[in-house]
């Protein structure tokens, strides 16, 4: 099964050809990546990688690393957003403990790495073991959501992995922080200030622009996680969503040629994740304002790839529903005329 | 039940505040508008207005006129897009015949007027007789909906509607047509060209630009029925969501204090609509590059405002999940180091 499979069929409904727009291309891309025809009720799992981030020390972040454990424990008790999303558009949902501080979380799949990262400003955030430690763990359960799943999507929980997703962006695309330093989960405007100098001078401590050097400095478990579920999505050959900011600065990590399994979902309201965004050439499906990351915004997408698959699949073919094509002679017929 | 209401709930929900973006804004519109709170399981109605343009005649459409009755047999049977979204959202369609060339449509509601509007290149569309009576049907109902169902959502169909809602466009706007004449159902270059003089001759020959002048000039019945259903919503309070460029156009009809009702739902890929929702200070919620009409866009808006309502009811408030607000001491407690 080719995309130009999937192409005639859709030129085959009745609509004008290549007026559902982005829904149509997303059902492309699905047969492109999986070599499969878009499934009438599309299957995902949700790959929720948690982890927390010794940064936070620096004063980076409005909340606590304890919400980390919190959020976690929300989680697993379906109590988040996240949760009522998977609910909603029949997503399975997988709670992934990659390091949160403090002991493991119950209910939460361990595969811990440490208690979090270390203080990225005063050293590597992580050693380059834990970093392909970490990359294997989300290849892994990539490949295993593969056999089950159409799609997989990816999305995290980690107080102060906007400052680590943004630290990587300005590694990666060679920005300043002040450019692309947002808000996070809340700082107001001193604290972006402070976040910022702590960005920048962490960029200078950390000098190497090495592609696996720049991950392990900065990086986060569950960001190396999201990027191993790129590469295992490669080799499983299935779409991986994207959620936002910091699921995105996943895709900053792998190898550009391992990215062609990657669907954008949505535009975090997050400050860098245009300009991440642009460094990839990507264009994510939605563009919504949200900035509150555990993969909901990759739900949102998977709830219109789910609508498209529908529409692919119940959709009346032009001969089904006796429609004329284009160029038809307009004269209504006689025995249609009004007496 | 004020918007304030909803956004207490908001706000007590596990997760930053306003992280959800749109997804709060259009459920804080809808407690504004409805005077209620959001419902757990969103009931929305589609009116799906249906009729023909005599403007056809000039060669300005890719599709003949018969084309229209085709697709409202479509709609009848279940085979159109709108149809296959309709069931997937659980959205109740009723298809309403305003005046489609030839009889009435078996299977559709018979709100006929007359076989599809005069053409205007020549003389106006519609008597201002039948553009009232074309708002009283919308109106009425919009009114009838808003006794079942939480929302209201808008499309259409009828060949030529483009180039009727790119004459209301000009006018109300003030434009001249080159700037905002699209390729409607797929129209090559030559065939624009020609959408454009015609639009242009008829703006010159009816030169009123009084509001309900200009709705009766270049209006279709369908575009009425929508505008009557915005006056309908905003007598019932209930939010109308309007669909693409066909569907706006008929906000421009409505008395600009009319409009506080109307949720745009999504930017068409049709040239025109970025300038209509300028014109009318209008940010919809999708950007999808469709341009089906017959009420996708708006079906898959209701698709995310079901989620935000899920969202609204079924997430853990911060004290149900023991979540630390912001400004927590963040040091892990001792009994959570790991050994």
């Amino acid at each position: 099964m080719t995309s130009e499979d999937t192409q005639r069929r859709l030129d085959s409904l009745t609509k004008p050809p290549g007026s559902l727009g982005r829904l149509e291309e997303v059902l492309l891309r699905y047969t492109g990546i999986r070599g499969l025809e878009p499934p009438r009720e599309l299957r995902a799992a949700a790959l929720i990688f948690c982890a927390d981030h010794g940064v936070v020390e620096e004063g980076v972040s409005a909340w606590p690393s304890e919400v980390t454990r919190q959020m976690v424990l929300n989680f697993v008790s379906g109590g988040a957003a996240i949760n009522v999303l998977c609910r909603h558009y029949g997503i399975v949902p997988r709670i992934v403990d990659m390091g949160v501080q403090g002991t493991a979380v119950a209910g939460a799949l361990d595969r811990r790495i440490a208690e979090g990262t270390r203080n990225f400003a005063r050293q590597p955030a992580m050693t380059a073991a834990q970093a392909r430690q970490a990359i294997a763990v989300g290849r892994q359960l990539a490949m295993e959501a593969a056999r089950e799943f159409d799609v997989v999507l990816c999305g995290e929980m980690g107080i102060g992995n906007t400052t680590a997703a943004t630290a990587l962006l300005c590694a990666y695309a060679d920005l300043d922080p002040a450019e692309v330093t947002g808000a996070g989960a809340g700082l107001n405007e001193e604290g972006v200030r402070r976040k910022v100098e702590v960005i920048r001078k962490a960029l200078a401590f950390h000098p190497s622009r090495e592609r696996m050097e720049i991950a392990a400095n900065f990086g986060g478990f569950e960001i190396l996680a999201i990027a191993g579920a790129i590469e295992g999505a490669v080799e499983a050959r299935i779409p991986v969503i994207l959620d936002g900011f910091i699921s995105t600065a996943a895709a900053l990590v792998v190898n550009p040629e391992a990215r062609w399994p990657v669907l954008y979902s949505h535009r975090s309201a997050e400050a860098g994740h245009r300009r991440m965004l642009d460094y990839l050439g990507a264009r994510p499906l939605l563009d919504l304002d949200m900035r509150l990351g555990e993969g909901t915004g990759a739900a949102l997408a998977v709830g219109i790839l789910q609508a498209a698959c529908r529409l692919y699949h119940d959709m009346a073919t032009f001969e089904q529903a006796s429609v004329s094509g284009k160029t038809v002679a307009c004269a209504p017929r006689p025995d249609e005329e009004r007496a």
